[in-house]
């Protein structure tokens, strides 16, 4: 294997770990999504907001390793911040 | 440069950005730790479970990507843990 494979599958991996991260969010933004008939749970919001910010974390060290593009994680994270976006909009007008 | 270089490299990049961001949440324990003449905040010890946590991640990141040993994020978790069991320890001593 030469360095630029190895710098490849490395890079590959780093993505992979990151997107299995955030689709585990994916997945708690949409149980939530499930439940909305049910009352409303503050402490999933506290959860969520915690995982985001682990997640921010694990991609910022990421990119500062070398192994992502900066845009790649920005990606990741947007795309979850709307979803949440979405999440609490759905919320907001549920609980008025 | 090797594959095995490399790594090396890598490797070595990624235990120097943990220890960077574990030596910032040091210096928030220092500091919380010489104001403790001044009245305690609770806000504090938020800030330092938030980093503490996040920076879980960024290890177990690393451990899961292959940069890392366990036992070494585990040796940078475990030293910062101590430190701020001190840190309570204090604060418990001096609101009694």
């Amino acid at each position: 294997m030469s360095t630029d494979e190895m710098m490849d599958a490395l890079c590959q991996k780093a993505i992979h770990l990151l997107r299995e991260d955030a689709n585990k969010i994916e997945k708690l933004i949409e149980v939530q999504m499930e439940t909305l008939t049910n009352r409303r749970c503050p402490l999933y919001e506290e959860v969520l907001d915690t995982q985001m910010y682990g997640l921010s974390r694990e991609i910022d060290f990421a990119v500062r390793a070398g192994l992502i593009e900066e845009t790649d994680g920005k990606e990741i994270l947007n795309k979850l911040e709307r979803n949440l976006a979405y999440l609490y909009e759905a919320l907001n007008q549920h609980t008025e």
